[in-house]
């Protein structure tokens, strides 16, 4: 049964072959959102859309969708999907999971004559990690009305690049693809993805049924103090934006990130002004970001970050914004019922997870019956070379799409 | 007899000319070593020097030589001088001022049609400032024999570019200039500088009489950890470089930079790999600067830096390289005397001072009788936008050693 739902090796030599596309000659993918290498993605994904016959379009926020034509067409369509950005030191799998196996599960619908009842359309969400555009999932908040189109394209990258020139130019690329409005309600929403994370691998399970996602926070906080000359200016009269920083940072580690063992707290990103080797710094800004599964303990440990980087900034000025504030969430119930009754006909152990990783779907969960279906990669390692995921589990995943697509559009 | 001995209206006009390559809008000058801003400060002391006759040329470490003729051309000439390039927010005096003041001394002399018993050549040092191509003095190293070029050519800025690259370049844009044998030994070295600290300016004095340079150590510190996701890997597992480095160099700032009300602690410049708001950081490199007058104090306090970072380390590893272990120096009596005679003579109030900050003249220390003649800056602000010198002052300082260098070499 599981066969006929798909072509594993296609599924495996699609993602190699778009792995090619920023490849890092470590193993890894640099292809970060709305780049060239994010142009040379979508050229692939819709000449292999274009092979079986789907309706390729776009919209304002540059995501990508192929769809395979339904029986009925005004009824709204099942969605399915993620991304294909990458993290600059991303991996093969992480996202093009997501859109590959959505893209098998029609592409065999075609090849075998299957018209559903109603359309069945892959997306590819656009720039979901963030790293080159922060924060990210701008086209699933576009999509969903999280947030608006004037404020993502005023978005900016380290060097004054905008979103709106960006998807512009992205857009450009592609003159005879069609533009959709933005946002419609999907039918559902089903996103496959890489588990991130060692549960399933440590438990012999190759599918996971997502049951929400971790809340998180994000900050950007701007340390401002003065310049001055690293040999002559006396220690007393210095307002060091570095040393603010390596305080404050040092507490927050100790005081949100050792003190809990489920808390996730990073500073991933730092700028330093004007990061000359003797010059006293005289700007940092930095990023934060906090994650948690339960929203009260998200929402303690986001109030004593914030109480810590307006106390240790002295003699430094500090301001301190909040970029994205999003509490867990919970996936549908009879979704979730649904992967589970599925896997179990198809022969794979199954077992229900929180996503440690935001992704897509938190968006797609207010407006539609939305799930997740995880498979476990190798030591749980993501956003790195060294990312891994077994081709049997990732046919696994996408069978157990497959399946549920076919049986939600039968 | 001042007025006779040097345009200080001239010295001035010159100075704010020159401050326009670079000019940052804000007061500032970004002209940092080997960069365009530096080809066209070249290009302006060459016409400067040829309308007075002066004979121009250059050495493979970059250096800009401008010779007044003397008599006796096989003779050890006389070097007064500084360097041209800048800090990115670095102002108009620091540098440029001695540079300009020894042009003045000459170009008075040229006018008046003194030839001097044996030549006197105004240096340009290249890259004093070490911002740009880390660490700095590269110019007056190589002049003085303490690095030779083969290490200097080999080192790159944040592109990649290498010195050596940058030198040719430079070099490429005067194929008409002379080249000169790298180093020689002048009868006497003389700087003249704007003082970067408030001692002069508290006491209102406008000759500083520069007793020493206090010592300095840099380091480069690599921390390398692990890249993970922020959302998923626990915190008991991760290998965080920025974390460590928070840890690090807040532990530095209070057991070093703290401890000592003499010492001067910096990190200027920090580097993160790969510096995205969702990634674990994996890999940090910075600079530390420490400066004491005291050698023991220098060493005692380096001592400390060192374990620090390798005790405060884990679970990342950490590389420690020394870049400068520069002690402290002593300038030549007989030329301190000499300065404050001909102050007193002049009329102008002087007083003894160590330099914090670091010259060109450290090098030159030890191969022929050297000093370096402070006048006050505003507040003490240097390498800022900010940076201000009064041009009284400043003509007071070209006029002190207009005087000392018509008597060494009448």
């Amino acid at each position: 049964m599981t066969a006929a739902r798909i072509n594993a090796d296609r599924l495996w030599q699609r993602l190699m072959a778009l792995a090619e596309i920023g490849d890092t000659g470590d193993g890894g993918v640099n292809r970060q959102a709305l780049t060239a290498g994010e142009i040379d993605a979508w050229r692939l994904l819709l000449r292999w859309g274009a092979e079986s016959g789907l309706e390729a379009s776009t919209d304002a926020a540059a995501n990508l969708f192929l769809t395979l034509r339904g029986r009925e067409r005004t009824i709204a369509p099942a969605l399915i999907g993620s991304h294909v950005d990458t993290q600059p030191t991303g991996g093969k799998f992480d996202g093009a999971f997501g859109v590959l196996a959505a893209l098998e599960v029609v592409t065999t619908m075609a090849e075998r004559g299957v018209v559903p009842a109603r359309d069945v359309t892959v997306v590819a969400w656009c720039n979901e990690e963030g790293s080159r555009f922060a924060p990210g999932m701008t086209g699933s908040e576009a999509f969903a009305g999280v947030r608006g189109m004037v404020a993502i394209r005023a978005i900016r990258d380290s060097t004054r690049v905008s979103v709106g020139e960006a998807i512009d130019t992205l857009h450009a690329a592609f003159p005879d693809l069609p533009r959709r409005p933005l946002g419609f309600t999907p039918a559902f929403y089903i996103e496959p993805h890489i588990e991130q994370a060692t549960l399933l691998e440590k438990a012999g399970v190759p599918i996971g049924i997502v049951t929400g996602i971790q809340g998180k926070i994000t900050w950007e906080i701007t340390i401002a103090g003065e310049e001055g000359h690293a040999g002559t200016l006396v220690m007393a009269l210095r307002r060091d934006a570095l040393a603010s920083f390596a305080r404050m940072a040092s507490a927050m580690q100790a005081q949100v990130g050792d003190a809990d063992p489920i808390v996730k707290f990073t500073i991933g990103m730092i700028r330093v002004s004007p990061n000359a080797p003797s010059v006293v710094p005289g700007r940092v800004v930095f990023r934060i970001d906090l994650r948690h599964p339960d929203n009260a303990a998200l929402q303690a440990h986001g109030a004593r970050v914030e109480s810590i980087a307006r106390n240790l900034a002295a003699p430094c000025d500090v301001t301190v914004t909040r970029l994205v504030d999003a509490p867990s969430n919970a996936f549908d119930a009879g979704l979730q019922q649904r992967i589970e009754a599925t896997a179990t006909r198809l022969g794979y152990a199954s077992m229900p997870l929180l996503s440690a990783a935001g992704h897509d779907s938190r968006y797609m969960a207010p407006l539609c019956p939305s799930a997740m279906i995880f498979v476990p990669c190798r030591d749980g390692v993501s956003h790195s070379p060294l990312e891994w995921a077994e081709p049997e589990d990732l046919a696994a995943g996408a069978a157990v799409l497959a399946e549920m697509v076919a049986e939600l559009t039968a």
